[in-house]
């Protein structure tokens, strides 16, 4: 299967691009005009899809349910409750409904933890997009539990052959105040052993670290240093109450961070912030993650680069930090870095994983400058066509069997809240 | 004229909108069926459209071009000697851009202050929504400035008769450091015998805060009401740096002010920020503005009360400040009643001027909450239909003439900056 891209700008010059496979073949000003599709570039601009760094995909069913509430009442009265009965299908329908949002917004990846393995990759794979996937791990300190989780995380590892390359195994140890530490060093060694990503919160409210250090006697990045546990193959989601010995530790330890700065605000995490200057300076890989819809409340990366670079201006008080291009980056190739995905930058021999734009609307005219356009003033919704792993699955914004997605999703939603309100009271 | 919104959701309820000439004359589950044009409500939901409280609109010819660079460094470098070769052709496409803009996120009102008044007025006579319109007054303190503003502002005021109603003429001192005391009283003045609205920045900067206090040796919330200068038809832009004092004075004088957080955010105006909740313990009326397009980069309402929201939990780390229901009465019926305007409520009796939303959207769904997913979930793209003044502005997405704007203000963009580079090297 090869497709032909015609006459798209990519940067500042119009050009042609060739996919074959799943890869980029070709971009020149003119690459032949045979192909499998044809898909015509004009009033078009080309850029690498979006990488979603930290999601709940499933959890897209909670949008909008129980917003403006005290941060423990939202999770004690409207999501853990609820959660409880949520099923295989309903997170096979959440994720769907998260995928679906996602491709229309330009997302092509996204690094996943939540309930019900198989649901979620079902989903993923149904949907054609990539993810990396992690089972929530959570042992409470409980042997019975641990072990549990243990076997459960050989059984879907063992399993993932049974999916296609799209999808990744990642280990997901939810935090260290959830986790044993003899749990934290079987991940290790599993991590170690298998070569495998793993996926964790870390350090999002001061609360968590000051309770750390009581029971541990070292904040979370130096015990974890001294456990082994980090390296690049650590993806460490918040980080936002950091010492400098702990940013020097992600530094030399090449840790990736996540940075979600649309979920930090809507949560009133506040009296701290991400750092982001004093992360970059030290080299850290930061990469942009929506969080899930609960906190957000949508999966739109372009809106999150928007967030994230308004929010460090604001915090230091200096428009040049975080400038439009590495807010871009962090939400494109910085994840596909960390996750060693072949993608993240238009360029022959990188996998066929980018968008189309629409750069006749409003919010993209005038065009002095098209990345500003696209992370300042457009969203998503300006996103025409989505290509990912060689295949087209979304054109005009046409997204296959959209109207099914969204249907089952409001239904199975509200099934399982009635479930839990008939069982539970 | 009348128009017959058939099976639309307002609230919880699907019902029937019955317009005539420029106001909702009935809303029912049976209205009957007879009108001159019919609008299928299935799927969508009914919204009043959004007021934006403090815009620039001909500045949008300037979205993009010198994003992230100091603040007087962009102001100095990039805006002011720019906008000395700005013409009427070009204020008229760049509002017409930003009126389009308004009407595909929603918009249908917008309080603005930029030059060339009749350019502008004439702008948005075509595009058929409302607008509230000063011309930049500023005198730099020089006593010719001075009479040359006093006179064409009343110039300007004398030729309102020849637009429609949905123009209003409004006084735009730009701020207390560049207009003189003597302007401050004429316009005083002016505003008392006409009853005409005065529309200023107010407070943006701890520096000219400072500044201020240093000439008039009072803060400038103090000095204007010792002057006689606020009451209820003054709309104060930003006030972010208020003493306690002033927040009363504001409050004691019913001052309506403009909270812009976007731009406050993108231009690093920290340190300080809106005191959103002080303010409204006081009962003080707060609207919301994007601000002009070289700050935010978009026109897009329904991202503002985002970010509105988010900032104000994040400041105060408490999810409960600024629920969205508040955030939506920023952008809607507050701003409407600042001006005088029947607006803003889906109401008989109320002008016609409301947006039909798209709820089939994945953003949209689940449909746990529907004003929640409007507000932290979509963005403008999401609305379907508009209408103003009884009037469809937009459907299916669809506006008229929009691609003829978007290639004028794509051409008038580029060619006063190459004006400029010509004339001025």
């Amino acid at each position: 299967m090869s497709i032909l891209i015609k006459n798209v700008l990519l940067k500042d010059k119009i050009v042609s691009i060739l996919i074959e496979g799943n890869s980029i073949k070709k971009i020149a000003t003119n690459v032949g005009s045979s192909a499998d599709k044809i898909i015509d570039g004009s009033d078009k601009a080309v850029f690498p899809s979006f990488f979603n760094a930290h999601t709940h995909a499933g959890m897209t069913l909670f949008r909008g349910f129980g917003d403006d509430l005290p941060l423990m009442e939202w999770l004690e009265t409207k999501i853990w409750p609820y959660e409880k009965y949520i099923n295989e299908n309903d997170v096979y329908w959440g994720t769907r409904l998260a995928c679906l949002e996602m491709i229309k917004s330009g997302t092509t990846f996204f690094n996943d933890m939540y309930w019900m393995f198989p649901a979620a990759a079902q989903a993923v794979e149904d949907s054609g997009i990539r993810a990396a996937i992690a089972a929530v791990f959570i042992d409470s300190f409980e042997q019975e539990k641990a072990n549990e989780q243990r076997k459960q995380n050989q059984r879907l590892y063992a399993e993932m052959s049974k999916y296609s390359d799209r999808i990744m195994f990642c280990l997901g140890p939810h935090a260290p105040y959830t986790v044993s530490l003899h749990s934290l060093e079987w991940i290790r060694d599993f991590s170690i052993e298998n070569e495998v990503i793993i996926h964790m919160h870390l350090s999002e409210t001061e609360n968590e670290v000051k309770e750390f250090v009581e029971k541990y006697g070292k904040r979370p990045f130096e015990f974890l240093d001294d456990l082994g546990f980090l390296s690049s193959k650590v993806i460490a989601v918040h980080t936002i109450w950091l010492s400098d010995k702990e940013m020097n530790i992600i530094a030399e330890r090449g840790v990736n961070v996540v940075h979600n700065p649309t979920s930090n605000m809507k949560l009133g995490i506040g009296g701290d912030i991400f750092h982001y200057r004093e992360l970059k300076e030290r080299g850290v890989n930061v990469c942009l993650g929506t969080d899930g819809a609960g906190s957000n409340n949508n999966l739109d990366m372009l809106e999150s680069m928007k967030f994230a670079a308004l929010l460090q201006k604001f915090h230091y008080s200096d428009t040049t930090v975080l400038p439009v291009r590495e807010a871009f980056d962090m939400g494109t190739v910085n994840c596909a870095n960390a996750f060693g995905i072949n993608a993240g930058i238009i360029e022959e021999g990188k996998l066929a994983d980018l968008v189309l734009v629409d750069i006749s609307k409003p919010k993209m005219t005038p065009r002095h400058d098209i990345l500003s356009n696209l992370v300042y003033s457009s969203n998503g919704e300006c996103v025409d066509t989505v290509i990912c792993d060689g295949k087209v699955l979304m054109e005009n914004r046409v997204v296959e069997g959209e109207e099914e997605i969204v249907s089952k999703a409001n239904e199975v939603a509200f099934e399982f809240m009635e479930r839990k309100d008939m069982l539970d009271g």
